[in-house]
C-alpha cells in the first residue's frame, strides 16, 4: 500500500479513502486525502487535488484503496485499572460486586498492577479505534501515566478520590479532603501535559456518597485554579438519590451538585441515569458533559434519559466503563448498544420502541466531537480538520461483518466490529497498523496481565464461585 | 498444531483443550479430548485417558493448547435472504421499514439473489461460531438450500408464507392457502434431509396478520403429517395483538394460536415480545419453543419477558433475526445482549436492574442445547456427547478481548468476540480453520454480494436518503 517514502519529507498523505471528517459541516470526502505534518493535520480534501497540491514536497503517500478514515474515537469513561478484574464480578448483585470483589481488588493494587492493567486496557482501546480516553479514577495515576506514555494514547487521567463513606477498606478511610486535593495537585504537577502533551490530569470524585462537602468544594476550586476538568460518577442508582435526600435534604445528586456550584462546563458526569426533567435542564444550563455508558447502564444502573438530554442540548458522549462492569471495553460495541438501548427504552414511555431515536450520525458524533468537547479537548481533537492533531483511524469495510455497505454512516455505527479497524494513529504516530499494535508487545502484556491478575486476586482473597461442573 | 496424520485412520482426536460439553451434567473438562469418527462424536473425556485409549487406532491428533472447545452455536431465527439488505432500513419507522424497504427488496429477489444472500449470511454465521440455523422464512428455499449445501452448515429452511394482508406487493397476493401448503410440501420433498442430512425443511408462517385460518389449520396438519416443525413470528408489536382482538376476538396472537391448536411442541415462536402472564403459561404448557432476538427486540419490538418464560419452563433460544433488523448477524453479540437487556429491563418492574438475572450459564444453554431443542434436533446436536454429530467450535481465549479469564463460562458469554472463534466444524468437517472459511471463497462471495445487492436495490427502486454532507 505504501509508495514514495522520501525520508527527507516530513509530510505524510493518506489518500484514496472515504474520509468522515465530523467537522461542523459534516463533510464526507468520498475519495479524500489527508495531509499530516508531524502531529498535525495540514490539509484535507479531494484525493486528486491534495496530491497535486503537495506533490512538490515529496510526501510519503499511503493509498487506502477505499477504506474509511475517521477521527480517533474518544471513550469518555474508562476504569483502566480495572482491566485485570474482568470477569471477577459477573452475575452478582451490586453490593457483592462492590464490597466483595471491586473494593478488595482496587485496595490491593500496586502501582505496577495499575501499569499492567492500563497497558492491557489500552490494547483493547486501540483495537476498538480509541485514540483518547477519560480515566474514571484509579488508585495509581503514575502507573497509568507510564502505560499511556508507552501505548501512545491520549488521556485525561484521574485519581480515585473518596474522603467518606461506609464499609470502605481500611487503607482508604484515612485521607482527609485536604489530602485528597493535595494529592491531585501533585499529580497534576507531575503528569499534566506530559507525553508530548498527550496526558492531561483532571480532578476526580468517585461519587457523592463517598464525598464530604469539603471535598466537593475543594475540588471545584482546585479545578478552577488549574483550569482543568472534574470527572465524577453521578446518579448511578436510585439509592444514591435517596441517600442525598436523607443526608443532604435535596432531591438527588444533580440537584445537590448544582447547589454547591460544582456543575460547570468543566464537569464530566458519568452514567447520570437517575435524573428527572428538571435535572436534565440543570445539566444543560450548566454546560455539564455526560458520559453515557450503555452496557454498564443496562447491566447495573438503568436507562439514562439520553434522548431527553440530547434534546435539551446536553453534550453526551460514550464510555465503556470498566471491565468488571461491562465486560467488553469496546467503544465500537457501545455505539451499537447506544442505538439499541435508546431506541428500545421508548417502549416504556410511548408503548412502542422508536427505531428513529438516536440516529447513526448522532451516535458517531458522541464518540468523536462530543467526546472531545466532554474532555475539553475539542480545539485539538474530535474531528479531522486543518490544524487539529492527527488522531486518526482506518476502517476496512470490505469484509463479511460490514458488507454490503448501502449507508456508510449507519454501517460504521451498527455493523462495524473491532475486526474492521485496521490502523490507528495518535498524535501523528501510527500505534496500530494492519491490526498489529506497534507501541507495545501485545503478547508480552497479556502474559504479564495473566500473572499479575492471578496474584492480585490471591492477595485480595477474592474467590469466584464455580458455576459449572468442572471435571 | 497437528501431528500423527495417519491417513489410514478415520479417527480424529482434538485434545489438550478446555471442553465445555453442555451435557445434562454440565461437565467441563479442564484438559479434555474429543474423538471424532466421520460425522460423529465417538468419545469424550480427559485428554490423557482418551489419547491412551485410542492410540492403537493411529488417530489424527490436533493439540489445541488450552483453547476452548464448545458445541457449535445454534441461531434459531435468521432471515438469510435479507443479508443483502443490511443497512437499507436503518433509523426508519416500522412502516417505512416494511413497506418502502423490506417488501420491495424481498419481492424483487431472484433465486440467485437468495443463494448469494445466504452465502454471505452463512459466512457471518460461521465466523460467529454458528453451525446450525433456523431460517425465518424467505422467498426462494431452493436458493438457500444450494448455499447451505455449499457452506457446509446445518439448517432448518422455511419458505416465507402469507396468504392475506394489506399493502402487500402485487406478486405476493395471488397465493391461496392451499397453494402455500402445497408449495411447502414440494420443498419438503425436494430438500428435506438432503446435504448429508444437514438440511431439514419446516413449515413457515410469516405472521398472524398475513394468515387466514385455513393457512393456520393447513400448516398445523401438514407439519404433523410430515413430522416437522413450524416457524412463525409471534406477538412482535402491540398492534398485532390489537389486530387479533379486532379481527379474531381474543386478546392476542398467542391466545388465538392456542385456540386453533397450533401451539404444540413442534412450534418455534420468534420474538414473542407482547405476551402476558397467562400466555407465558400457555407457551410453557404447550411445549412451544421461543426464539429471543435481543437486538431486533430493542431496536424494533420491545422487551420480551424472557426471565418469566424461563422460570415458567419455556425452552428459550437465541436468534439474530435478519441483517436489516439488527445489523450484526452475530450470535456471539446476541449472547452479550441477552444478558444486558434482561438484567436491565428488571428496572421497569423492580425499580432497579437485576445483575443476577439470566446468568452466563443460562445464556450459553440458550445458544446450544436449548437451540437444538427449539429446532427438534437435540438428539443429534446442541451438546458434545458420544453419539451426537460433530458440530464443534474452537475458541482462542488468549487475546486482548478475553484476557484475563477468571471465569471461563462468563468470559465466553460476556467477553468473547467473534475474533476469538478460530475454527468451526459441522457434521465432522472443518468449515473454518484459523479464521479462514474453507467451504466457500469468502472474497468471491463478498464481491458477488456487492454486485447483486446494488442491482437488486436498483431493480426494487429502493433509495436510501443520504444522512451526511458527501462532497
Amino acid at each position: 500500500m505504501e509508495s514514495g517514502s522520501n525520508k527527507n519529507s516530513s509530510l505524510l498523505i493518506l489518500h484514496n479513502a472515504l474520509i468522515v471528517t465530523m467537522d461542523t459541516e459534516n463533510r464526507v470526502f468520498q475519495s479524500g486525502a489527508i495531509v499530516i505534518e508531524d502531529d498535525t493535520i495540514k490539509a484535507i480534501g479531494q484525493s486528486t487535488g491534495i496530491i497535486s497540491q503537495f506533490s512538490s514536497f515529496s510526501p510519503q503517500l499511503i493509498d487506502f484503496e477505499g477504506h474509511f478514515i475517521l477521527p480517533g474515537f474518544i471513550n469518555t469513561h474508562v476504569h483502566s485499572s480495572q482491566q485485570l478484574a474482568r470477569g471477577i464480578a459477573d452475575d452478582v448483585d451490586l453490593l457483592t460486586w462492590l464490597h466483595n470483589r471491586i473494593w478488595p481488588y482496587e485496595s490491593n493494587m500496586t502501582e505496577e498492577d495499575s501499569y499492567i492493567s492500563t497497558l492491557l486496557c489500552g490494547i483493547e482501546l486501540i483495537h476498538s479505534g480509541v485514540t483518547c480516553f477519560a480515566e474514571a479514577g484509579g488508585q495509581h495515576v503514575t502507573g497509568m501515566a507510564r502505560a499511556v506514555q508507552l501505548l501512545g494514547l491520549r488521556a485525561c487521567l484521574v485519581e480515585s478520590i473518596m474522603d467518606a463513606g461506609e464499609g470502605l477498606p481500611g487503607s482508604w478511610t484515612k485521607r482527609t479532603s485536604e489530602e485528597c486535593i493535595q494529592s491531585q495537585k501533585e499529580l497534576y504537577k507531575k503528569h499534566h501535559n506530559t507525553a508530548d502533551g498527550r496526558i492531561r490530569v483532571w480532578f476526580g470524585i468517585r461519587q457523592i456518597m463517598n464525598s464530604t462537602d469539603d471535598l466537593l468544594n475543594g475540588t471545584r476550586d482546585a479545578a478552577e485554579e488549574l483550569k482543568t476538568g472534574i470527572h465524577m460518577h453521578v446518579a448511578e442508582i436510585p439509592y444514591e438519590n435517596q441517600h442525598v435526600m436523607e443526608r443532604r435534604g435535596v432531591q438527588g445528586t444533580v440537584t445537590y451538585l448544582e447547589k454547591v456550584k460544582l456543575l460547570q462546563s468543566n464537569f464530566l458526569a458519568a452514567h447520570t441515569v437517575w435524573v428527572n426533567d428538571e435535572e436534565v435542564s440543570i445539566l444543560a444550563k450548566a454546560g455539564v458533559k455526560v458520559s453515557h455508558c450503555p452496557a454498564a447502564a443496562m447491566r447495573m444502573f438503568g436507562f439514562a434519559p439520553v434522548k431527553k438530554m440530547l434534546d435539551a442540548g446536553v453534550c453526551v458522549s460514550l464510555g465503556t466503563d470498566g471491565a468488571p462492569s461491562n465486560n467488553r471495553m469496546s467503544i465500537v460495541d457501545e455505539m451499537y448498544l447506544a442505538s439499541l438501548i435508546n431506541k428500545g427504552q421508548e417502549v416504556f414511555t410511548k408503548g412502542t420502541t422508536d427505531p428513529t431515536a438516536l440516529r447513526a450520525e448522532t451516535i458517531l458524533k458522541m464518540v468523536t466531537i462530543n467526546g472531545a468537547k466532554s474532555i475539553l479537548w475539542d480545539k485539538e481533537i474530535g474531528s479531522l480538520e486543518v490544524g487539529k492533531k492527527a488522531d486518526i483511524i482506518v476502517v476496512n469495510p470490505s469484509s463479511w461483518s460490514m458488507m454490503p455497505v448501502h449507508d456508510c454512516i449507519s454501517s460504521l455505527v451498527y455493523s462495524m466490529r473491532t475486526e474492521n479497524i485496521t490502523s490507528v494513529m495518535c498524535n501523528g504516530r501510527w500505534i496500530m497498523r494492519e491490526k498489529r499494535i506497534l507501541s507495545v508487545d501485545e503478547e508480552e502484556v497479556i502474559s504479564m496481565a495473566k500473572h499479575a491478575s492471578t496474584h492480585l486476586l490471591n492477595k485480595a482473597g477474592i474467590q469466584i464461585p464455580s458455576r459449572i461442573n468442572i471435571v
